[in-house]
C-alpha cells in the first residue's frame, strides 16, 4: 500500500529523531523553559528576521488556532475567516467552545478576498445593530490555505492593509507554512512575519512528530500567555521536546528543505496526472493535489493507494486528494505514476 | 412623530397593566415558585392542549435562545438555524458565547428548507470528518421569522419529522408568535406544540412588559434546568411578575387577539402601500412591512414617523421596516396612511 | 401569613409602580437609549458625585455580577470573594460558567479580611508556580454582606488601598446598598463610588420590581459593554423600565428612605427579640435578622411566620432568617412581635 | 548538577524510544485510529481485567483533566476535589475554563475525606437552596496525591461506595499511577479500574516522552468522545506516537517496574535522610520526598541539586521537594546522599 492520504503519516524526519534520541537522557526544566526552546526562539527569530518576535510551542493544529484567537480576542469579538477555513469545518468547534463566533466570508479556492473583507467590515460599522453583533476583532488565513492553495504577495498585503486599517490582528495559520513557501518565490517566511501579527509555523505536517510554533510579530503577545497555554491544555510538560525539534527543523534550513522536496514531488505527480488526462480540482502549486475520479475507479485504486476522500464532484465522480509530504521519497512518485 | 419602528416600544397591555398593579403589595415567594405562575402555567398548557408541557417563564429573547439552547445540546452539538436567524445574527454571539456553533443553511426569505436540511445532515453524516465536525445536535427556527415571513404547516410537518428521524429536538423562536398565529387559519398554538420539542411564547413583543414562556412539550425538560436558568444570569427573582403577565396574556384570549390586531392594522397600511405603488420587500402576512424607499425621502419619512432602518436595496433605494403591535391603534393607521 | 422570609416578596414601591403606569403607553427606543434611562443615568450620577460615572441598568444579580466580572476580568484571572460570597455560593456556578475561578478567602461575618487579602497576594506573587495558577484579577465584596454585616468605612478603605497597589478593580455588589447605607452613619453612597472601580446599585431588593444598576465609577467601562450585555443574555428590550424606575428611586431620596424604613423596622424586631431572650446569630445593623431557634418550635413558627431556614445550628437548634425590607409595614412588626 | 527537582525531567525510557525510532517510518492512519494504539489499548484492558474498557490516549495532564471532566459533566455540575488537588490549584483555571466550578473539601494530606464527602452531599442535598447552587456532578481524587500519599484501599472503597450511592462519577487522576502502585501492596491497576468510573494511566511522568492514557471502566464513555477530544484541542494528529509508547509501557510489566524502581530509589533517600536526622513533611511512600531544609542551607543545596522550593514552612525553614524516577540510578541516589 501506498501511502499518500496526508502529510502527517509518519514520524518525523531522521534528523529530527536523531535529536530527540542524543538529547533524550538530558536533564532539564519543564513547560519549555530549557535551552533547547531557547535556541530554537534564536533560530526561528534569525530566521524570519524579527529579533522582537515572541515564540511560544505547542504540541497540534487545533489546539494552537483555539489557544491563539481565544487568547488575542475579547468576549465580543469573533475571527472572519473564509468559509472553507479550518477553524470554521474541521475543528469541531473549538473556536466556539472557546466563546468567539467564526464569522465566514466566501471561500474562493480556500482564500480570503480583500475586497470582500473590506466590504463586510464597512457594512457592519455602518450597521445601526452593529452593537448588538459579533465584533470582527481578527482575521484567520491559512497559508497554504486547506486546498492548497496560495495567497499572492499581493493579496496579502491587501488584507494585511486592511488589518491595519481596522486595527484588527492578522493571524496566519501555518500548518503547511514550508510547502507554501517552497512553491513561491517571492514570499519568505520574513515576509510573513511582517504581514501578519501572529502566525505560525506548523511543525506535525513538515517533519515534527508534533508541534506549532507559535510567533507574534509586533510586540503583541498576550498577557501571561503562559497561563493561558496551560488553562486550553496546551502546555506540554516536556517542552524541550519542542525545542529539541523547532531547533532541528530551523537547522541547515532543514524546514524548508523538506518543503521543497514535497513541493517538487507533488510537481511531478501534477504533471502525470495532466498528461494521462485526469481533471484536477482547484489546482495549486503546493503537496496537496485534489483529483477528480470516477466513483467506479475508487475501490481499485484505494486498494493500492491509501487517500483522501475529499468530496462528491457529481453523481458519477469524486473529490479525492493525495498528498506528498517530507517523507514522500522519488521511489513513492515512481510507483504511483505507475498506478495512475 | 408616529412610532411604527418596532413591536415593543411600548409598556405592556393595559389588562397586563392592571394585574400587575393589584397584586403589587401581595407577598410571595421568589423564583416563579408563586400562584401566579402556577395558573399561568395551568393555563398555557390547557390552551395549547398538552397536559405534559413543563413550562418556564423567562425574561427576554436572546437569554431564552441562550438558555435553552444550551441546556439542551451537549458540548459538541451545534444548532442550525437559517443564515438569517436571530440566533446567528443580531444575538451578539450569545449563542457561540456558550460554547455552541451555529450552522447556517441558506435563508429562503427567513425560512429553512426541509430538503437542504435533510441534505444537510445525510452529507454530514456520511462524511468521513464528520467526527471531526460540529454535531448538528438541534434545529432553530423562528415563527414568524425575522422577516415576518411564516412557514406553512407542510413546511413545519416536514422540518418537523426529519427532525424526528435525526433525533434532533426542533425549537421554534416564537417571540412573535401571536403575530404568525393570528396571519395563518390552518396553525394553532397546539400544532406549533405538537411539532416542536421546545418552543416560547413571546411576551415582549406582545404586550407584556417583558417575559417569554419556554415550553418544553415532549417530557424532555433538561434536568436541573431552574439551576442552569441561574447559572445563565436569567432566574428573574420576582418571578411573580412572569406569572401575572403570563396569566393575563392567557386570559380570555387576549395573547391572539392582540395578534389579531396588529396583523388586521398591518394588512390595511399594506393595502395602502401597495396602492399607492409602493414596492413591498419580502412580503409577509404577520406585523412587519418591510418597504423599498428611495433614499432621497427617508430624511424627510423619518422626521414624521420612526421606522427601522433594515439594508440598503441599491444605489438609490433603502429598505426601511414599520412594525404594528399591540399597542398600535387604527388612529394611529389612519395618520401613517395619509403620511404614505 | 406574616411574609419575612426576604426582601422580594412584593413588587414595587407605589411610587415606582405609579410611574411605570403613567409612561406606559409611551413609545421610546428599545435598550436603554431612552430619556427615562438618560435622566435616571444623570439623578444617579449626581447623587454619588460623580459626574464621570458610566451607567448600564441590567435586571437581577446574578446576571450583573456574572455580566461585570466576565466583562472586567482576562481569560486568565478569578475573582477573589469571601467564602460565604454570593458569587461563590449561590449563583449556580454563573461566574465558573463564564470561565473563571471565584478564589475564596475566609469569611469573617461575611466579610474579607484585609489582611488575609494582602497575604493571599503576596504568596500568589511570590509563587514560582504562579504562572500556573489562576491570576487574582479582582476583588468582589458584598455590601452589607450576604449576613447583614457591613465593612465600616476602615475596613473599606484598607481593601480598596490594596487592590490600587495591585491593580485589581475592587466590585461592590449593591444588591441591598440602601439597608447598608442606611445602617452606617460614616459612609455614603459617593464614598462607596469613590472607593470602588465598579459597584451595583440594587434596585430588586429595594423597591423596584426589579433591576440593579451597575456604576462604572474610574473611566473604566470595558469596551463594547452594550455587546457585553447583550452576549451574556442581559439586555432588556425595553430598557425604559429600568430608567423609569431607577429614576423614581432617586427622586426625592426614595432609594435611601426605603433603606431606613428598613433598618429602623429591623431595629424594633431586634431589640424584642433580645428582650425576650433569643439567640441572635452573626448580628448585624441591617435589614436581616439571623435568629437561633429551637427545632420544635419551627413548625408552629412557620405556620404563623413565613421565614428563611439559613442552616443547622447545633442537633437542637436551627438558623433561621427574617427580613424586613421597603414593603414591611409598623403593622406587620408589631404582627410579628405579637408571635415572637 | 543533579536533577531531583521533579519527574519529568528527562525524555523518555530507552525502550520507549527506541518503539518510536523503530516504528518511525511506517506509515499510520492519524488520530489514534493505526494498529499501535489498537495494540496498546488491548495490553491495557488485559492488564487491568476489564474487557469492556473503553480507552482514549491524550498529551498531557491538565488536557486530560479538563476533557474527562468537562465531557462527563452537564453544564449545572461540579467536581468535588481536596483542596490541594491538582484541578483545584496548578492547572491555571483549566476545569472552570470549561465552565465548571471546583467544589473543595479539606485537604488531609492531600486526600479526601470519605466522611466530608459524604457529609458535604447530606448538606447539599438537604439546602433548601440546592438548586440555586452548583450540582455536585462527579469526585476527583489524585493517586498518588500531590503530595505523594496514598489512599488505603478502605479509604478508596469508601469513596468509591459515596460516589455509586450518590450516582457521581469518580474519576482518578494517575498521573504518577506507577508510583502509587509500586508503593501500595494490596491494590492493584485492576483495582483502581473497578473502584473508579474513570481514570488514567499517567504516562508523561513515567517513563513516556508524554501521554495519558484514559480509560472509562463501566460503559460509561461520553458521546462523541473523539470530537470533545478535538474540541478540547487534545487530539494529536499522529495518535501512533501514544500507541507505541503505551504499547511499549504495557510491555514486559515495564510501567510498573519503573514505578518500583522509583520508589526504591525514594526508599533510599528516605532511610538517608531519616538517619541524618531530617524533617521530612507529609511522610508518603512514593516517589516524592518533602524535606524541611533551613534557608540558609537552600542555596548551597540548590548549587549541587536541582530540587523543587515547595513552600515556606516556618521563618526559618522551607518546605522542598526533591523526587525520584524512572530515570533516577542507584549512582544519583549514591551521589545525593553524599550531599545530603
Amino acid at each position: 500500500m501506498l501511502y499518500f492520504s496526508c502529510d502527517y503519516s509518519e514520524g518525523c524526519h531522521p534528523k529530527v529523531l536523531e535529536a530527540l534520541s542524543k538529547t533524550n537522557m538530558v536533564s532539564t526544566p519543564g513547560y519549555g523553559q530549557d535551552e533547547y526552546c531557547q535556541s530554537a526562539k534564536e533560530k526561528i527569530k534569525a530566521y524570519i528576521n524579527c529579533p522582537d518576535a515572541d515564540i511560544y510551542f505547542l504540541v497540534g493544529g487545533t489546539q494552537t488556532n483555539q489557544t491563539v484567537i481565544d487568547s488575542m480576542l475579547s468576549n465580543y469579538d469573533g475571527v472572519v475567516a473564509a468559509a472553507s477555513g479550518h477553524v470554521a469545518i474541521h475543528e469541531a468547534g473549538a473556536i466556539e467552545y472557546s466563546g468567539h463566533k467564526v464569522i465566514t466570508l466566501p471561500s474562493h479556492e480556500g482564500k480570503l478576498q480583500a475586497e470582500e473583507l473590506k466590504q463586510m467590515l464597512i457594512d457592519h460599522y455602518a450597521d445601526e445593530s452593529a452593537e448588538h453583533m459579533v465584533n470582527p476583532g481578527m482575521v484567520y488565513i491559512s497559508y497554504p490555505t486547506e486546498y492548497g492553495t496560495l495567497y499572492s504577495r499581493q493579496e496579502l498585503e491587501a488584507i494585511s492593509s486592511i488589518c491595519r486599517e481596522y486595527d484588527m490582528p492578522l493571524y496566519i495559520d501555518g500548518a503547511r507554512l514550508a510547502y507554501g513557501l517552497a512553491a513561491q518565490d517571492d514570499l519568505t517566511m520574513s515576509d510573513i512575519a511582517s504581514l501578519s501579527d501572529v502566525f505560525y509555523i506548523g511543525g506535525t505536517k513538515v517533519g515534527a512528530l508534533f508541534g506549532e510554533a507559535v510567533v507574534f510579530t509586533k510586540g503583541n503577545t498576550p498577557k501571561h500567555m503562559l497561563t493561558q497555554i496551560k488553562q486550553h491544555g496546551a502546555l506540554l510538560a516536556k517542552g524541550r521536546l519542542l525545542g529539541v525539534q523547532f531547533d532541528t527543523l530551523f537547522t541547515d534550513n532543514l524546514y524548508l528543505e523538506m518543503g521543497r522536496s514535497a513541493v517538487e514531488h507533488a510537481a511531478l505527480l501534477r504533471a502525470d496526472l495532466r498528461n494521462k488526462g485526469y481533471t484536477l480540482y482547484m489546482e495549486n502549486p503546493t503537496n496537496q493535489i485534489f483529483i477528480v475520479l470516477e466513483n467506479d475507479k475508487l475501490e481499485d485504486f484505494g486498494r493500492k493507494v491509501s487517500y483522501s476522500f475529499w468530496e462528491k464532484y457529481d453523481e458519477k465522480h469524486s473529490i479525492i486528494r493525495i498528498a506528498t509530504s517530507w517523507a514522500t521519497t522519488i521511489e513513492d512518485v515512481e510507483e504511483l505514476k505507475k498506478i495512475l
